[in-house]
């Protein structure tokens, strides 16, 4: 499990005959452990502060989560009118909730994620994530995500499937059952932002999931964002509306630099909202966008 | 020089304490050997076809260079009204030469290369890249940058910095002096466009050269664009003119979707363009655009 060799740290994609790798150095293993789904290690590194672990792929650093965080929690909540009930699929190191709760128009949320056991990690050793989990607004559901999605009688106006790889725990949320529930769960104009892998490594797969979306949704698009500790140095994001209205290019509200600063926005702003659609003509045509 | 290991070759940045690092799986070195120099090895990759490395810094792969040499040569060609000569400043491998004489507009390309070796190899192991130097438009010069533009008493419409890393026979070109040189061999209304480096990483470095860039010339911009083999991901691009005009984020000539058949770009389209210049919040603050 633990991969770590000279004080640097090798992620190993098991699960994909990647031919690249990343190492980041470390200088302490803060947690180290296995949960009843997955093993689980923080490390604190050199460079970028504490570092989540999961089944030796790098969930989240210190000095880079911001850009992934804002992404995945601003491009829904700033492509819908009027969001009040958000519900987060995953998200344990409690990041996305701290960007939500910072929406005076959300009204509730609710954070469904499979392993106490990340949550607890994530409150010992990733503070300012888990500062997520102690908003009034939060409600959390210990539950895997496909199950909840199965059996709840709630309505959410934007759900975020804050999701691991597609392997071990991760696998079912990228099936076209698991976006039939989301669809039946979401409230009319309701919209999914979903974890979307890498439109470099993983275009076949995503292929699929935009194909089966595009089936379900009148809206489907993709973006994406850079993140310097994940492979490639980029993370997607699929985004799905029941709106047949939603622009997902065109944010429905504007940020001023006032805005920016009352929200304390390290990544997010309109303009990068506007760009993170714009995809170059390879993935134009490989996910048929 | 090697840094292989069990079939992987590690990136050592040794000039920067970056607390992260690539490693990329090969199946054969093509190449290995000194030039007058540089350190120059060629591998064969697993996945990314022929791999170029300088010094142990990973210069392009055959799989994702069009994404950075689409974008260093037409960010500055598509924001100029009329570009007839251009120089290019290192670029051994071809690639830009390659991207640059697709445009009709241009009559005259010169190629500035410190290092024959590097041209001579990928000649020999990047035959896609290097058939930009077959073309008619193309004078090559094996000369120091530095040296080339103290002395030319040639002018041009476009200047493109297709340099290494700041160490070793790069660092120059990250020089005011450089830049004042640029300015002077620049064309009224020329555009420089000089490969930026990282501004996850390398924004101490970059905030220097835009704040004295912009002493020089009336506009200013930064750019970036996603390199998977790159470490972090993602390469910038720093534009200066001499054309108070110039908005580098509209650009002047928009490519249909025929046109951009017909050039063959994989990476590069006119969204692309503009949304290649919107810069995160935090990236505002520290480079001050």
């Amino acid at each position: 499990m633990s991969h770590v060799e000279n004080g640097w740290f090798h992620e190993i994609h098991n699960y994909m005959d990647l031919g690249i790798s990343l190492a980041v150095e470390i200088e302490e293993v803060l947690f180290q452990g296995k949960s009843d789904y997955q093993d689980i290690q923080v490390f604190r590194s050199k460079k970028f502060g504490n570092m989540l672990v999961l089944d030796g792929l790098i969930q989240c650093t210190e000095w880079d989560e911001f850009a992934y965080q804002e992404m995945i929690a601003n491009l829904p909540l700033y492509s819908h009118p009027n969001p009040k009930k958000v519900l987060v699929i995953g998200g344990g190191d409690g990041g996305v909730l701290r960007e939500v709760a910072k929406h005076p128009m959300v009204k509730q949320i609710v954070l469904c994620e499979l392993d106490e056991k990340v949550i607890e990690v994530s409150k010992q050793f990733l503070p300012k994530m888990a500062l997520g989990f102690s908003h009034p607004k939060v409600t959390v559901c210990i539950e895997e995500g496909t199950k909840y999605m199965q059996q709840t009688e709630d309505r959410f106006d934007i759900i975020i499937n804050d999701c691991t790889d597609p392997v071990g725990p991760g696998l079912g949320l990228y099936s076209r059952e698991f976006y039939e529930n989301i669809h039946k769960v979401l409230n009319p104009g309701g919209i999914l932002c979903s974890q979307g892998e890498s439109q470099w490594f993983d275009h076949l797969l995503l292929k699929d999931i935009i194909t089966f979306a595009k089936e379900l949704f009148p809206r489907v698009a993709y973006a994406y964002a850079p993140m310097p500790t994940y492979l490639g140095g980029q993370i997607g994001f699929i985004l799905c509306s029941k709106n047949q209205e939603t622009k997902f290019s065109e944010p429905v509200r504007f940020l001023s630099d006032k805005d920016l600063e009352v929200f304390g926005m390290k990544y997010y702003n309109s303009e990068i909202h506007k760009s993170a659609f714009c995809l170059p003509q390879f993935s134009k045509h490989r996910l048929g966008l």
